[in-house]
């Protein structure tokens, strides 16, 4: 009864492109005052009069940096506008606009793109950002989205990634590893679905981990944080990466090496149980994971009394001078120097 | 020799992610005052201050938006940051950054995609454009190309798609048809070569229209030229879909109706003998062929006298009360409604 399962299913040959892109953005309507005008025209308006414009983009393609097999699409719009915002909060910066474009082969219909859609405005909802343009074409195989958000900040707030400084703290929000370990799991059960299509997989016990991969958050609520505890971080950068790669890339752009504490690294307990039943090593997890969208910053040790004991934020290690190099310190006391695939598992044995 | 040809292309697998953004970002360094923080960190800092940010976005797809049978890579580039400043233009607004991203399958070498960026180099430099962001990544199959254009303008000189009155002006840049009829001589060349790879095509007599398509520009001049006439149109938008279609889209968020006179669409003498030799309407190409990034806006009355004899600009028509609808006047005074097809053929008999 294939014919009846399409009858539910429109086609998007028969909507022609302009009427596609009304119908979707039609509760894509500005929220901001930033926002003059938004979808529609040749190009958005936005003011963002006396701050800085901050810009990013991302370009995500199925079968490479997602898998439809197990990611619902609407949690796939909200997590393609989310590693955008990431990008704008790790400037120190307000995300205020996104724009979201999509190109998908005739194999969707309309409702997939709907799903999409959905997810997209429900994390300008939550994030109180305007859609204000995008484009929608088809490809010739699967999906591929391009997001580019833009914020502001104030000059003075703007924190790069150049600018940590020897004896800073090295400090991470919330924690690691859960994302990479979410996938693991979601993988594993795909690969039993292949087997047996009948098999209901119990994710309850990885419902933390399934959710930091399916549906991360950005932490906006850091920035927030920062300011009302008027830290102004020295240094800052996403970890989209997995932490190693990023604490690289700071110590290369600030000209500074650091030491980093694996007892300091915070696990979520559902990391630790699912490492073992795993055989991973929850360090290299945490390393080399990526996808956790956790805030990675350095702090001058003055100001380390405002962010003592907030829940949010753990101190991981501290900057050193560059000579001295970039190493994990190992709970045995080891120096391992860090590499942007974790560290180098040789130099440890 | 196979293996000779080769050994002179270098495999993306061996340069890394991060090796190969800082390689082929190393010729985009900002030129503008109003990029303050370029490539590199989490996102781009800009300074619009005092003015109205516009931002406009494209995704293209190889197979659907280009054919890399007749299209240099070079010329990809060019195309992929001018296509998205015609946008900006088309508002009356300037053009100050692009971001661009592209996903490729590891069929493509790495001089590929310095073939590619160094044509947005030249773009950029042509357009005085500052490259400020990007994402570099791989695809499963062919290439993407995701370009983000932003600008600026002060308040009072923007022009949107809802500002036409009746008895305004209706005026268009250039001339049209040619792109589209260049890619028509492309595509024949191409079928030819497939018969005979040894065949050389003599594209000279078509080289104004194959530019057209190859190498199209955007009308950042036309910007100048209004600013000094001291014209702001009432309304305005760029012509990538075909004049028809455009015009449809102005005359619908204007709330009016139009009359464009066949025998004032201007051609290039090139267009009027290519369409005798492939047996095309030359109107019709006009009408429908899109790709031209040529500028359609819409003047008062009175400021016809400033326009007149300028020979980047062509009065083809005037607006209308919405309920006379939208109509091309033949050569021979028929009075036929406009589609977003061109016209309705059907109607014409």
């Amino acid at each position: 009864m294939i014919e009846n399962k399409d009858q539910n299913k429109t086609d998007l040959t028969q909507m022609g492109e302009f009427g596609l892109i009304e119908h979707l953005t039609q509760f894509l309507k500005p929220q901001l005052e930033s926002t003059i005008v938004g979808i529609g025209d040749d190009a958005a308006v936005l003011d963002h009069s006396g701050q800085k414009t901050v810009v990013s983009t991302d370009l995500l393609v199925e079968g490479v940096h997602f898998d439809l097999a197990y990611m619902p699409l609407k949690h796939l719009g909200y997590k393609s506008v989310i590693v955008n915002l990431s990008d704008i909060y790790a400037m120190n910066a307000r995300a205020t606009q996104v724009t979201v474009s999509i190109a998908v082969s005739n194999r969707f219909p309309l409702e997939a793109l709907e799903e999409f859609y959905a997810g997209v405005a429900m994390a300008a909802k939550i994030y109180k950002v305007d859609v204000v343009g995008g484009d929608t074409t088809s490809s010739t195989k699967g999906m591929l989205i391009s997001v580019t958000a833009l914020g502001v900040a104030q000059e003075e707030k703007l924190c790069y990634r150049n600018g940590a400084k020897p004896n800073d703290l090295l400090v991470v929000s919330g924690d690691l590893g859960g994302a990479y370990l979410g996938y693991q799991v979601l993988n594993r059960e795909k690969e039993v679905f292949k087997v047996n299509p009948q098999n209901q997989p119990d994710l309850d016990p990885y419902s933390y981990i399934v959710e930091r991969q399916l549906k991360p958050e950005a932490r906006k609520d850091i920035v927030d944080i920062l300011e009302k505890l008027e830290v102004k971080p020295t240094a800052m950068i996403d970890i989209s990466d997995g932490l190693s790669s990023e604490i690289l890339h700071l110590c290369k752009q600030s000209g500074v090496g650091c030491n980093l504490f694996e007892d300091k690294i915070p696990l979520d307990p559902t990391v630790i149980s699912t490492c073992e039943e795993f055989k991973l090593d929850s360090t290299m997890v945490a390393l080399s994971g990526g996808e956790d969208y956790e805030l990675l910053f350095t702090i001058a040790q003055e100001d380390y009394p405002k962010i003592k004991g907030n829940p949010n934020l753990t101190v991981v290690g501290h900057i050193a001078e560059q000579a001295e190099g970039a190493h994990l310190i190992s709970r045995n006391n080891a120096k391992i120097p860090l590499t942007a695939q974790g560290w180098n598992s040789f130099a440890k044995a």
